[in-house]
């Protein structure tokens, strides 16, 4: 039965070869909420939200995050916090990994 | 070694034998993220919050969850989204349970 506010978030993974994919969960005005999907190797370059804080959660598998000047390996419930104005990324999955994020206010 | 923008969600769990308990994990200016930790039978009262979006993040356990005219049993990875505006609250936790919760704007 379709739901508004009931979801898996293991259902819509979305794996990429060529590059770590995105999957929209749940966009209100103030948050965002979705997946970023890695199979081992894959990246996110270090980027900047003005303006925007926001989390990662890792679901499953393993990753090498950065956060300002910290980077860490962060694997199943490791919660990295990327406030605005703060540059973050994924150096590297080391895993096939899914990561919830929460953007507020929500990207455009 | 302390870190400002890691943390494992499962070491910071208290659970109080009178009530739900809360911890904070990350506080900014637009979003706050915390945990919400039930005992069997445990509940949250149905509430609002005016103008401030919220998710669940079920981490362990189960229970079931009220968001509207939805009810839903939620587990391991089921996210329950509460827009702002809507009623939202905890029938009873069905097992221990521990949600990772963020809000935008944080609460006061």
């Amino acid at each position: 039965m379709a739901s508004r506010f009931f979801l898996q978030a293991d259902r819509p993974v979305v794996f990429d070869p060529g590059k770590m994919s995105k999957v929209d969960l749940f966009r209100g005005e103030r948050m965002f909420v979705g997946l970023n999907c890695f199979e081992p190797g894959q990246t996110q370059h270090s980027h900047v939200h003005a303006g925007a804080d926001k989390f990662y959660l890792i679901l499953s598998g393993r990753a090498l995050m950065v956060v300002g000047e910290e980077t860490g390996e962060a694997g199943p419930g490791t919660v990295v916090w990327a406030p605005a104005e703060v540059p973050h990324g994924v150096v590297e999955a080391l895993e096939r990994t899914v990561m919830l994020v929460a953007i507020a206010p929500p990207p455009r």
